[in-house]
Order: C-alpha cells, then sequence, then structure tokens
C-alpha cells in the first residue's frame, strides 16, 4: 500500500488522487494491446477486498514534486548520466523533455510508452518512478540561472574518482521493486534519447526485495550496517524545509548528489565486531547507538567509558557526520552495489550514495569535508565516482519536466 | 508458500520435512548474534495464521538432488565460474567442498556462515539455493569418471564465444527472491573458495520480482516473449527420467548447460510485431501458439493459411527447438540479464539459458544443432558464452556435495 502513503507524503493537493488504480491501470495496457491478462487478475482476486498485487502498485507521476525522492526507496534503481550531443540545442533539449515525460508518465502508470516494442514488459509497474535531473552543462545550455552548488564537488583528499563514474548533463533515476521493469523502462528511455544524448554511466543498485523484510524497516549495506536510521524524515516540515528548494526554476525541485562509493569488504572483514561498531558508533545487530539499545533511540555523545573514552568515539562516522548546524542535513536514498569482480578481486561492492537538499553547498558539502578531514569508515571506503543534478520540480498532466527552466 | 510446495516436488522422502520453519531458523540465527529482531517479527505475525513473511522462506538444502534445480525459479541468480587453483589436489578438493557445503546448508536456512562476517546479512534466506557443478578438470582431477558429455560443447556456427564467460572446473549457482541474500551468499562462498579457487566469470541474472506477477506465470525475457511455457514440469515422471542422472557418482545429479546469449534489442525493435511474432511461432501477448489461443494450447505444425503456408512457420524457434524424438527434451531455467552498456550499446542484454539434462549430448546438442544450423531468431542473438557442468547429487546431513565422487 506505498503509493497511497507516498501519495499522502507527497502532499500535492494539486496530484489527483490514485485509487488503488494499479490494476486498473494494467487492465487499460492490456486493452490497448489486446492482452487476456487482466482476466487472470480479475479471476485471482476479489476487485476491492485484497490489497493489489505489488507488481500493480503505481506511484502517481504528476504533480508539485517529481517522484522517486520522497517515495519510499524502491528495491531496485538504476542511475543514468548522459552527456548531450554537440548538435543538441534548447529546442531540442525541450522536445526530449517532452518526450522523456510522456515516456515516463507512461510507464511508471502501468501504461506503455508511445513507441514501445516490448509493451507487455510496461505492464507491472510495482512502483515505478523516473525522476530527472540536470547537470550544469544543461542548465547553461537553456540559459537558466546556474544554482551556485551545481558543478562538480570540490576535490576531497579521499576521492579516487573515476570520470565513467561522474559529472553528466542528464541524469535518469529509474526506480521500482521489479529488475524487469526497470530494465524495461530504462531502455525505452534510452532509445528516446538516443538522438539527442549519450550514455555517460550506467549505474545498478539494490536494497532487500519487496516482501523480504517489514515495510518500514531501514536498510542494510553490504558492510552488514543499518544504514539510513538518522535521516530527514518525508511529510515533516524539516523535510520540506530542507529537501525542497525555494526559489526560481527550481522551485519544488532539489538538488541531487550521487557518489559511487566503494566499501572495501575484505580489509572490513579483517576488523573485529567491536571495530566495527565503534567505527560507526552504532551497534551491528540492530542499529542502536552504542549508547542506547534501539534503533531509534538518541545518541548521547557525551556518555564515557570507565576509564574516560566516550563511548561513541569522536571520530565516528556518526559523530562526524552529524553536525552542530541543524541546516547542515540533507536525505539520503541510497542503493547498495555489486558488481562482477575482476582479477583478484572477491568482490567489487559499495554504495550508491545518493543524498537529496535544496542546497548541496551549504547542506552537503560541509558534512562531506568533516568526513574528509576525519571518519573512521574511512580505513574502508573510497569515492569513486561523483556527480550533481539539479532536479527540477514535478509538472501537471499537460506539462513537461524541466519546463519552468526550458518553458 | 514455495518452500513446503518445492518440497513435495523435489519428493525425497528422506528430506527432513520442512515446517514452515523458515521463521524459526531466523529465530535462531538472531539468538545466535544476539538480535532483537525476531521480538519484531513476533509481533508483527500471528505465528500460524499468517503466511510466513517470503524473506523468511527457506528451501530445505539435505535431499537426494540439490535444490535449485527443480525450485520454483527465483528472482535473483548469480552464477560464478571458477578455476581451481593449481595447487589444488584431491584433499583440498574435500576440504573445499566441505566448507562450500556446510556455508550453503547453513546460508540457506537462514543461518549465518561459520566464519560469517555479516551475519546480519544471512537472516532473510528469502528461498536462497546454492547449488555446485563440476567441471571435467575438476572430475579429472578427482580421479572421477568423466561423464561422456563432461566437456565444452562442439563449436556452433553461430557461437561468437568469449573465453570470460565459458568454461570453469566449478560452477556455484546462488538463487534467491532478494539480491542483497545473493550477494551475501555469493561473497561468504567465494570467501571460502579463495585459497582453493579463482573466479573465471561472475554472471548475474533476475526474473521478476517476487509478488509482481501471480505464482506460476511463465517468465518473459527481454525481448518481451513468454519464455518458459514447453518445458519439463518439476515432479513428473519425464523429468525425473530426463534430468536426472542414474549412473555412477552422478546418480541423483544432473548436467547443466549454461550459456550467455546476447540479444540484440535494437534489431529486434526495427522488426515488426508480426514478425517478431512469425520467428518464434508464438503470440507476444500471451505466449499462445500462433494456432490457439491460451498460453498452454498444444501447438498445431500441420496448419496452413489460406494460401498455404504453415501458421508456425517452418523455421520459427519454436518448430525448431522441438524434436521429434522425446528424449531430446531438457528442462529450462534461465535468467535475464541486463548490464551497464558501454560505448555506443543502447543495452547489453540477453538471457543466461540454463538447462537441466541427464545427459547433455543425446538430449541438449541435437537440439542446439538443429537450432544452429536453422533458426528465424538466429538473426537477434548470439551465444557469447558456454559452459557445461555435471550437478553432483544432494547430500545428507553429515554428508557433502561432491562426496560421491570424492569421497
Ligand atoms: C560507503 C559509504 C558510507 C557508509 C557505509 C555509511 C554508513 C553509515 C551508517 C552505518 C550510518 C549510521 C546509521 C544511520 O543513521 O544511517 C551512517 C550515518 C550517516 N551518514 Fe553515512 N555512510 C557512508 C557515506 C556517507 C557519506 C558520503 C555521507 C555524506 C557526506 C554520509 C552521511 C551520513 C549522515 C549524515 C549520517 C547520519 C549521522 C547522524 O546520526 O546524524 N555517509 N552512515
Ligand atoms: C536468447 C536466446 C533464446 C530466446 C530469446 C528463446 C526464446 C524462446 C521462446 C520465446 C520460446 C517459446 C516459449 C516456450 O515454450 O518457452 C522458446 C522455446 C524453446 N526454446 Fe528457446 N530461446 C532462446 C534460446 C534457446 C536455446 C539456446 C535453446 C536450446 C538449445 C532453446 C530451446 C528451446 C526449446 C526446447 C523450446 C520449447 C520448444 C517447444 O515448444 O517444444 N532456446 N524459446
Amino acid at each position: 500500500m506505498d503509493a497511497p502513503d507516498s501519495d499522502k507524503r507527497r502532499g500535492a493537493s494539486t496530484r489527483r488522487r490514485f485509487l488503488l488504480g494499479g490494476a486498473v491501470a494494467g487492465v487499460g495496457a492490456a486493452a490497448a494491446i489486446g492482452l487476456d491478462y487482466g482476466i487472470n487478475r480479475a479471476a485471482e482476486s476479489t476487485p476491492s477486498a485484497a490489497p493489489p498485487r505489488n507488481g500493480d502498485e503505481v506511484v502517481p507521476f504528476h504533480g508539485t514534486h517529481q517522484a522517486g525522492i520522497d517515495t519510499d526507496a524502491q528495491a531496485h534503481a538504476t542511475f543514468v548520466g548522459l552527456d548531450l550531443n554537440a548538435d543538441t540545442d534548447a529546442d531540442a533539449l525541450r522536445r526530449l523533455m517532452r518526450i522523456l515525460t510522456d515516456d515516463a508518465a507512461r510507464l511508471t502508470q502501468g501504461e506503455q510508452a508511445l513507441a514501445d516494442s516490448e509493451p507487455e514488459l510496461a505492464m507491472a509497474p510495482a512502483r515505478l518512478t523516473v525522476t530527472f535531473g540536470f547537470g550544469p552543462g544543461l542548465v547553461a545550455l537553456a540559459g537558466g540561472d546556474r544554482p551556485t552548488w551545481l558543478a562538480s564537488l570540490p576535490a576531497f583528499e579521499t576521492d579516487r574518482l573515476q570520470p565513467e563514474f561522474s559529472d553528466g548533463d542528464l541524469l535518469i533515476q529509474i526506480a521500482a521493486d521489479d529488475p524487469i521493469t526497470v530494465a524495461h523502462a530504462t531502455r525505452m528511455l534510452l532509445k528516446d534519447s538516443r538522438s539527442f544524448a549519450k550514455v555517460r554511466w550506467t549505474q545498478h543498485g539494490f536494497r532487500r526485495a519487496h516482501g523480504t523484510v517489514a515495510p518500514g524497516t531501514t536498510m542494510r549495506n553490504l558492510f552488514g550496517q543499518v544504514d539510513g536510521t538518522t535521516n530527514l524524515a518525508p511529510g515533516t516540515e524539516d523535510f520540506d524545509r530542507l529537501v525542497w528548494s525555494a526559489s526560481g526554476w527550481l522551485a519544488g525541485g532539489t538538488g541531487a548528489v550521487i557518489r559511487r562509493i566503494h566499501m572495501d569488504l575484505d580489509k572490513w572483514d579483517r576488523l573485529d565486531r567491536g571495530g566495527r561498531e565503534q567505527s560507526v558508533g552504532r551497534f551491528l545487530h540492530n542499529g542502536a547507538p552504542l549508547t542506547g539499545e534501539n534503533e531509534h533511540d538518541e545518541a548521547d555523545f557525551t556518555a564515557t567509558t570507565a576509564i574516560g573514552f566516550p563511548v561513541i568515539p569522536e571520530f565516528s562516522h556518526m559523530r562526524r557526520a552529524r553536525s552542530d548546524n541543524p541546516d547542515e542535513r540533507f536525505f539520503r536514498r541510497g542503493y547498495n552495489y555489486d558488481q562482477p569482480p575482476t582479477g583478484e578481486q572477491v568482490s567489487d561492492s559499495g554504495l550508491i550514495f545518493v543524498s537529496f537538499q535544496a542546497d548541496v553547498d551549504r547542506q552537503f558539502v560541509p558534512i562531506q569535508r568533516r568526513l574528509d578531514e576525519l571518519d573512521l569508515l574511512n580505513e574502508w571506503i573510497a569515492p569513486i565516482g561523483s556527480a550533481v543534478f539539479a532536479i527540477p520540480p514535478g509538472c501537471e498532466r499537460n506539462g513537461y519536466i524541466g519546463e519552468t527552466l526550458l518553458g
């Protein structure tokens, strides 16, 4: 029942209310392509009693904000960074965004894209969201005001950046609870951007599958840590103030930082459990702070051990990542990655760190700088990709994503 | 409720009956690492009424056959081909298989592996199965009888094989409905094989997520086709006779063919819908044969059009793949793959074709040869990897996989 929930959260009064419409959209698509699929579904489920199958769940596309930010994170996500072709001008860009918006509006509702060559693969939206972001090059081409923070991040000591995972003009984040849905939507969107832009990088990420653990369980990363406990919560005042931009063409939009962070699992495994817990300041078994018992207990940074050391080490990731300035916060919505290892590697794994914030310079960079200077976790992690995008606001039925910049 | 079901199917009277034991195993692991997870679970579900969460579902490990063959295909699978190190002798191999068996027996039951460094990631088995296979090199090292068919397949005209996806001494197939479960199990198994063997290739594959479509729905591949309609059915006499080997150390085991087949989606998209349906002989919308209405209708290869052509083209994939000899059949259990595209590619997608059969030479090769000679589908597909393994039988509680060869 995530769709109605996240709909409420996204709180857009202008947004067409979603009436458990997944199944309906599905049948619509079925009818359109002469599919007898709807019949099976009808036979299987009493129309109004049983909750819809997860594959039928739909997240609204239109609204004040783009979906895929305050949407409960889906199990699978593909992030694609594209570079505009040299001959893509502002007019072409407008065309591109109209086409991509149309694709996204359809696919997320379980309807085939206009030129969909595998319409059957569009039939199970599984909470699909498609979120677009604009890099500095795109904003310059459009002749719009570039937010001061829309640029490559400053260089950090611990960076080991590879150009093949960094920067780009256009971001497309495609997320759903089903990997075939993600693969098909990605393909349709890339096909339609082909005459305008070239893929610069692609990253696949995952979290727990729908149904593996209880809804609302904080995700674990591949270090085994509970990751995401202290986070802005969609629907709260803090979230609205710190995530959504209020100014200019970006009003209702936000800023995205995407960093591919390699995690050295082998080295991590040589550290004992106590050391691992100290490096973050939280217990591994349930994510509670070292001064508490339950995951969401408040951390007590003043507590000391019998011999006078802080219980939560000063250089722990949690301590360093928490600023005294309550404005230096952002919304994290990352994904694990695990690529086939090469050479002597036993694994090629890490985190696709994703954060959303209205002002990257004021909210994200100070924290990243603190962590770069000192963070016990740095022993085991290394940023290998980095990109910053402006995420334009959502649009209404006849609009398109980017219209406030390009319109 | 797949676990009890597949247990029944696997029909091993010697097998410990699984008593909806997923949650129980989970709590066991929780207790072992001091986790307060079990409590949350207890609070969430009435012990006997609600079906267990899919993440808690367990497929039995011990039994006559290895799991992961007649198990309802899980959503995610990783296939790893390893090469034994030069200094791994028969004794070391025995040690390796004992260790890997122990890891697999634990992890599949939702228990941490012996040296598990991220025990919390082992807590959601999500129908995890681990299946081992032996290549010709391994069998030779063990001094066992090599089944005549245990060798690289003969070369085919349409092959475009890349060594990085072919052959190997040891296969590990890790499959579950959750991608974190697969990632963690893969890592534990590879860590423990590290002093004995080196990873030669790794392939990740996926099907629909659990909960996307109704259980029992035939999968679709990335061409959008219903793929897997005509297949041996686990639990039938045909399956038992054609899949399980009856002879020597392989009795209760089987043979596996794993072929990575690139699918040219771009070229496929230039073909119209009618052409696509003819290339296979089935409708795209529901997988029915071109002479029928429903997916499982019998194909009528004699039916002709008004102007006398066969309705199901003679060179269609289905027609060519069906032999008059009923022994030339196998059990297909493949996965889609979709890797980040490189260069000008819009996608790097295809099928990890996996088939199980008692005798690869008698059952698989004749069909592969027919398809190689003539198959309309060849216009859009190309095998880029190929490997053959002998899958040893299962084992009981104190045994290990491979004991009939190595014991
Ligand atoms: C692979 C890299 C990283 C790993 C494994 C990691 C892991 C964690 C873990 C386990 C926690 C504690 C649980 C929680 O509150 O979520 C945490 C908290 C946090 N992390 Fe990270 N993190 C990584 C990178 C980063 C980066 C790059 C940033 C930002 C620059 C960041 C910012 C934060 C913040 C703000 C918190 C919450 C701190 C608080 O309690 O106030 N993390 N991280
Ligand atoms: C990317 C490559 C392939 C694709 C896309 C593909 C697709 C399909 C499709 C759509 C069907 C019809 C539905 C069904 O009965 O499952 C089918 C049937 C079948 N395929 Fe394939 N296939 C591929 C490769 C292969 C290979 C390599 C073999 C074996 C050498 C094979 C053997 C079969 C068999 C035996 C059938 C059932 C034929 C019958 O109706 O009796 N396929 N395949």
